[in-house]
């Protein structure tokens, strides 16, 4: 596997765009992803009771296994709890871009991330995507103003790219994301587009996505909220040339592994870039009965307001740990759990086999306060692991939540 | 019934005392509840599976259905993941209370709440405890020192009494509760000590605690965290000299009654001292499928970062509500809610029927900024409602829990 240049549209036989419609003020608002060839689909959608209009729109293309030809992507405006308006204005987004692109509306997703609750500026949005593809030709081919358009309260943009080799020919997938806030992803993800030239069955590609989704975007939280606009969408449009990867051989899972690493490096970006959060966490849970199990435990304590306020904190006060892996739902013996925490600047142990440790505060401090910290904890119950990735919790986040709208 | 003065000594029968041993630098960190005859027991314990070593002690009396003669809490370290070394200091503060009492250690129930994973100084409690109960006659009786004396973060003490008239006698009810931050309590709560002087059976007691303590402290949260301390506890003496509640009549449910006005006193004093809390936020839920949707439903509001933060801004960005009740676990048809903001500054629609209503921002922001704001959501599942009780997250909660042990 090698780590190359670009995004969404690193793959052969994809274009993107990224650009400024007048949905937000000044910064770019719309993005479009366009597949030469039909695209074979595959995606995972928010659990959220409460979806939005391109979500069930997208969820019917995915239920009748239609080809994709492109994504339309706005932001500044979530386009949820928006009623039958919204229903139509997702449509209408499908239908102006599918006719820009000479195919039918049933081929084009759409995706919204931004307000909820207000209606859509839909002529403004109209207007805007016949503009954007009247240039097609010369401009479709920035997938770094794609991502750029996809952000809201993001700081940086996500963008990774990787190519494998399958049976000599180069396959490549990259991929874009977004998200920052309303992070706490659900069988589903906020925000993350990948594209892939490789051949693969429709069935394998599903199988491929749920697995990899699973353990990157399923594995990260910021705030604990899961969205009403969640997306992760995979293309596939076979332009690689490779024999048509159907069986879960060697080639399959070269496939895989490359798809894992995308998802995880899109989803890591995320919490990175988690609002107002000054520091990465890692948490990996090991001698857990189940990866289920050492999931739950993961993702409860990266979860967990207090671990994350003590994070901002630079405070080693590790019985919020216990206590977040206390509420996950899985049963464990305390007295058989060891704590350490790590990072570039050493490591340290609080508890081993459930005795506390006295430890050094200074040196504690050294190992907290970088910005990328790793909670190591190990129980004895199986021999199962998992990983959640998280941030800590700080003022910042609290000033961009209660002036969101402002 | 009567709201009456006092809190945890009210009913006949009880003395209470709350002192400074020396566990916390200069506040109260020792309170004594004392029934002169022994008093039958009911409560809830916390269903995190690391608990505190109080818990299991508490938990073994309650199993044993051992009368209570006395309970003694210290505040500033919650003895939780403190190995064997924690029980065995849990077993010293119940031994030296029940000598200075004359009565056996299984009489006596612990209390803890502070820091997580050090070791109780456990030898300044013995002296403290042996010190305190050398001045027991004169001094056992107030309530209001040992609220006091149970506060951590707590801004105020919480203290609540109650009278009813059950066959011709005058019942007493009477509690303190404390609690400021790691309040999500589930099947249980933070520290509560209700006492009453009601003769009632075992079993009657047993049915008015779990039924009152769901409708209560499961009900509200800070910050989504259940501790390892939670505890709700009741005494009952029987010194009013009613005849004994035996049967679901009407003094039962009048004392029923009486019970649950007292809880939710406690708990809601709970929120509304939230850490860093600065608004009341009461959420109702309306036309659920069953109360348990309901109650899944308010809570999930009531405990959304987003929401919180929203309601510290001063922002009315309710499709944050709509979000969190799609996560809840309950299924409901978005097009079918009616959502309102109302406070004493007046009322606004802001969703009807599932449609998005333009408001009016300078009055939703009148409504918003008052400290004690209702959240009204209809639905048109069932006939069902649940009411949870919460407060926002602002910037003082981010400091204290990134500051706690400093």
């Amino acid at each position: 596997m090698k780590i190359v240049e670009g995004g969404v549209n690193a793959a052969k036989g994809y274009l993107a765009y990224g650009t400024h419609v007048g949905v937000k003020r000044q910064r770019k608002d719309l993005a479009l992803v366009v597949s030469e060839v039909p695209a074979k689909y595959s995606g995972t959608f928010t659990t959220n009771v409460v979806k939005a209009a391109p979500v069930l729109w997208n969820m019917d293309i995915y239920k009748h296994q239609q080809p994709v030809k492109a994504i339309v992507i706005n932001s500044g405006n979530a386009n949820a709890c928006t009623g039958q308006q919204g229903i139509e204005d997702n449509k209408a987004m499908a239908i102006t871009t599918a006719e820009g692109l000479g195919c039918e509306a049933k081929e084009i997703l759409v995706g919204n991330t931004g307000v909820i609750g207000v209606n859509l500026p839909i002529e403004t949005i109209v207007k805007g995507i016949k503009e954007t593809i009247g240039k097609v030709s010369v401009l479709l081919e920035d997938g770094h103003f794609a991502a750029e358009a996809i952000r809201t309260t993001d700081t940086f943009t996500k963008e990774s790219a990787v190519t494998i080799e399958i049976c000599g020919k180069t396959v490549t997938i990259g991929g874009m994301s977004k998200g920052s806030g309303m992070i706490h992803p659900n069988m589903a993800t906020m925000l993350a587009y990948v594209t892939t030239d490789v051949a693969i069955s429709q069935e394998l590609l599903d199988k491929a996505v749920k697995e990899s989704v699973a353990d990157s975007y399923n594995m990260i939280s910021v705030d604990g909220d899961t969205s009403t606009n969640d997306m992760y969408t995979v293309l596939a449009n076979g332009m690689a040339g490779n024999d048509v990867l159907e069986e879960e051989h060697e080639d399959y899972l070269t496939f895989k592994k490359a798809l894992d690493y995308l998802n995880k490096e899109l989803a890591m970006m995320i919490v990175k870039d988690g609002e107002g959060a000054t520091k990465f966490i890692e948490v990996n849970m090991k001698g857990a009965r189940s990866k289920k199990d050492a999931q739950a435990l993961a993702m409860s304590v990266v979860t967990s307001n207090l671990v994350k306020t003590a994070f901002f904190g630079n405070d080693a006060n590790w019985g919020r740990v216990l206590c977040a892996m206390g509420y996950a739902g899985v049963k464990f013996d305390p007295s058989k759990v060891t704590l350490e925490y790590t990072s570039e600047a050493g490591s340290i142990n609080l508890m081993i086999d459930g005795v506390p440790q006295k430890f050094d505060e200074d040196l504690a401090l050294e190992i907290i306060k970088v910005n990328g910290v790793k909670v190591n904890v190990t129980m004895e119950e199986g021999t199962s692991k998992g990983t959640a990735w998280g941030c800590d919790l700080s003022y910042e986040y609290v000033k961009i939540n209660g002036e969101y709208r402002t």
